[in-house]
């Protein structure tokens, strides 16, 4: 099997797994229990505090919630806004993931001005209109890190600086489960001015199930999970230890790797598209992306017609499009972008990992070529 | 290291570590794609589904929804009612774990008549006091199927009875974490009228994480977390294969096991205790109880105290009670049954696993002998 679909999820390092099957079995304790300093079952918790803090260059451990991914960790901004008892105006981009982008829009049924601010053609969210929805009633703004499909990564510096500058009270979340462990990320640097970023062990080679949420020191919003305390009263349930031993051997093995050769890799990769199929349309090409992402149209084929083709021939990738009773509904990211119907729905994402290989990619290019003259 | 707080959490069987791990690396693909089919990503969440249908005898594997675990289950039914635009009164037992507690005392601050239902000396909820809230603007009922600290079993099969004859149309939610592959439940037969129980599968030695939501048939509640449409849009986030494969095979491995060899183990420790100390108070042992569960009182004992000292020698229970800024807070399900605060401070909790052996529990003896002399 050849999987290019890391952006989807990625395979748990051997390391990772060790941690985790140590905390199933030998170290299975409750970490809320008054033995858990005996036990050792505190160790995982304070382990993957550590290592976030160091991955993102937060101010303390104490900034990070653990929750059970980042599906929880948006849903969670979103809705606490219900109890502030401050309706106002919420603005998110049109390329959010549907964890942000739904929760958002049923903030409308709370009495909330929810806006979805636009992208360009290269997926990147248009400052101008930004700056005109930042309005003194505005309570939140939701900008994700990077984009799931394009890999278009956003200005978080600029806008954090656009909204303290506009609105200096609303909330400023970035969902950057696609950025955190396969881009530099620094929260005190350049993120500055982001109060709560949701993250994902699953998308850096960590377990599925776990993940959190990043508070700024000094932010607060009202926990979602009520019950036994856990997580300092934030975020109740019994503390996944195995999931959080994971993280934290997946957090400290992405902060020691390095994001430019997998960028290398993908770079070499669309140069030879390019030098195969020269009418082929690389979407968000012209600005910066996650280094692991390529999204790519080659004219007349069918995105899910192709994925599937490639799976059925054991190579696993992604498409920005999805077939729903039949039809084709193309990538939401690609239509908010403003890409022909035609080009959105012959969509085809490849994601790579830091474990990726030149081999796989000259495999898949090898197949796509022999699968396109077989599918025309 | 004797571990006998079982209660709290298990340790992982080696088939379902060999069953997580397998989806941690081998099968470690995205679920939700469309080569799920290929890759065998769907299979873990299918198997879980099916388990669970045999271990409590539901209709149908569609009933279950999975979750991050009984702490979210429990606050999804409770706060799913703030949209339902029908406000009216939620009934809750006094002994229900705080994740069912706090969300429904929440509820108030959205315009619930929100009622805690006593309980006997027993901890068993009072029918007679029950009956009277259990009037037509009822919304919900929600008492947990088994307690976690004397383990007394509650009469589901009455009080669904009760409140489909005095209030049809209220929901009956019921906390099913620690009776769930602990005891006999049958949704079919006794259980017929609950309509959404909680459950973890790390109860049951499967991984912390996750755990699910049954709904009958024909139940619906608004979902909490929106965005991927995972768990048929129900619950979304990147399905857990990991966890649901452990899950599955600890659901399978319970329904084969024998409730009653726990049972006769944990009988056996009581009629020790009591020929050992004859003062002491063996708390809810008069009403059936979780075969697993003694949670008893050695007058003049600290039960914090003495679990910590049992922790110091290797042996790990529980306790009611819990120490907050230096003062003994007595555990609320005792005090709910009228327990005199010096014996319900003194209390300790023993919960076996069907792993538990008869050295153990003699050798707990022992020790709480030898520590009750030089602690006095």
């Amino acid at each position: 099997m050849i999987y290019l679909d890391n952006n989807a999820t990625t395979r748990s390092t051997s390391k990772v797994v060790e941690a985790t099957v140590a905390y199933l079995t030998d170290c299975y304790f409750n970490a809320s229990t008054s033995s858990a300093g005996v036990t050792g079952a505190d160790r995982p918790r304070l382990h993957a505090a550590a290592a976030m803090k160091k991955l993102v260059n937060a101010e303390e451990p104490d900034c990070f919630i653990f929750t059970s991914g980042a599906t929880e960790s948006n849903n969670w901004v979103l809705t606490s806004l219900r109890r502030c008892g401050n309706l106002g105006k919420v603005v998110v981009s049109s390329i959010e993931h549907a964890s942000v982008l739904e929760p958002a829009l049923d903030l409308r049924q709370w009495g909330f001005d929810v806006v979805e601010t636009p992208v360009d053609s290269n997926g990147v969210v248009r400052i101008d209109q930004l700056q005109q929805h930042l309005t003194h009633d505005c309570v939140l703004v939701s900008v994700m890190a990077a984009n799931n499909e394009t890999g278009a990564v956003q200005p978080i510096r600029e806008i954090g600086e656009l909204i303290r500058a506009s609105c200096p009270r609303a909330l400023f979340h970035t969902d950057a489960t696609q950025a955190v462990g396969k881009m530099s990320v620094d929260l005190r640097a350049g993120w500055t001015e982001v109060d709560l970023a949701s993250f994902s062990a699953h998308k850096f080679h960590g377990p599925k199930g776990i993940g959190g949420l990043y508070m700024r020191p000094g932010i607060e919003i009202h926990p979602m999970l009520l019950g036994g305390g856990q997580e300092d009263g934030w975020r109740s349930g019994t503390t996944n230890t195995p999931g959080l031993a994971g993280l934290a051997i997946a957090a400290e093995e992405a902060a020691s790797s390095n994001y430019d050769a997998v960028g290398r890799l993908r770079d070499l990769f669309e140069a030879r598209l390019k030098a195969t199929w020269p009418d082929i349309h690389i979407h968000s090409q012209g600005v910066t992306r996650l280094p692991n992402t390529s999204f790519f149209s080659l004219p007349g084929m069918a995105g899910v017609e192709m994925a599937d083709a490639l799976a059925a021939e054991g190579i696993i990738v992604g498409t920005g499009a999805a077939c729903s009773a039949g039809a084709i509904r193309p990538s939401r990211t690609l239509q908010s972008m403003g890409v022909a119907h035609e080009i959105a729905t012959a969509g085809l994402r490849i994601s790579l990992s830091r474990f990726s290989t030149l081999q796989e990619i000259e495999k898949l290019i090898d197949t796509l070529g022999a699968l396109r003259h077989s599918l025309h």
